[in-house]
């Protein structure tokens, strides 16, 4: 089908690797940048080789990192003695920027799931296990996501990680801040019921 | 809100510039890129740079062209007498692909939209009479789309270029082949008794 000259072709095929882009999104991006926006797309070539080349993973939290040190497991945050474990880059972006904690993260970058292949050593549960092996760790607090995969890697954690001796937490779940109880869903306000505390 | 490190937000940004691309799919793109499928970013990087020293426009037809010789300007295509006038490349594609039609094209890069700043010169319209002034050319055929738009680029084309001797024809409009009478809209349920042919 796609009959373009070789430049343009490979241009729309790399375009169509990025998530979520299609044939068509990827023939219009192609387009967009080749007759409207040239230096936008020198600008993402420029990112894409700076990227690859300056940006590495944290060995200890996985999180992406460029710099010698990575700015989430300073010492400051490791006294606190807790260690938060989240399943991607934007989920600790969003732990960072709407709560208070300020201790150390484990990034899964990924959950349990096994029809897509992504098994414990996909997410560097001996990484995981190494630092609370370490011993600073006293509460790990399981942030991943409220979904089923979410919480059977939350479940798969706890057992695993118990026996350490560290106290495994999981964040809270219930109707979210200005919903509306009659429109949520039955397994969200199950668990608003459960979770129920003394106010 | 972006507290991802410098390398990571500009790529981040890039990411966003293309069409379609919101913070959250452009987060999704990158770190999928670093996470998952670096190969992809190095290919994504060198196919872009490749395109942009390598593509052009054809400066008769305005169609992307790579090499010296336009491949939709042959003299072959010449010779017909035809000139298709289209809105896009893939405009372009779809007819070179679904009809038989082997004439010359005229890319207009776009369609008349003076709220986005699109006007005839945008669309290159000095070009194409220059093209038609040259005098091979016996019959325009308008290819824009049947929107309000494409409609508008139709009859502002016909008006400027008619006077310059040329037949102005525009495609077809009517009930597309397989739908049902039934559930076409008005509009083009009565272009469809317009354009009625003897059978």
């Amino acid at each position: 089908m796609n009959n373009y000259s070789p430049r343009l072709s490979r241009l729309i095929e790399a375009l169509r690797k990025l998530p979520g882009v299609g044939p068509k999104s990827a023939q219009r991006m192609a387009f967009h940048l080749l007759d409207r926006d040239r230096a936008a797309a020198e600008k993402l070539a420029a990112a894409l080789g700076d990227a690859l080349g300056g940006i590495g993973r944290c060995k200890t939290c996985r999180m992406f990192c460029e710099d010698e040190a990575c700015r989430y497991c300073t010492p400051a945050r490791r006294a606190g003695g807790q260690l938060c474990v989240v399943e991607t880059p934007a989920d600790l972006m969003a732990l960072e920027a709407g709560t208070s904690y300020r201790g150390r993260y484990f990034v899964l970058m990924g959950r349990l799931s096994p029809l897509d292949g992504i098994g414990p050593a996909e997410l560097g549960l001996s990484v995981l296990q190494d630092v609370l092996l370490d011993g600073d760790v006293e509460e790990m607090i399981v942030a991943t996501n409220p979904t089923v995969e979410g919480e059977a890697t939350a479940v798969y954690l706890a057992r695993l990680l118990k026996p350490l001796g560290v106290k495994v937490t999981r964040i809270g779940m219930g109707v979210p801040v200005g919903s509306d109880l009659e429109f949520a869903d039955e397994v969200t306000i199950s668990k608003a019921m459960e979770g129920r505390r003394e106010i």
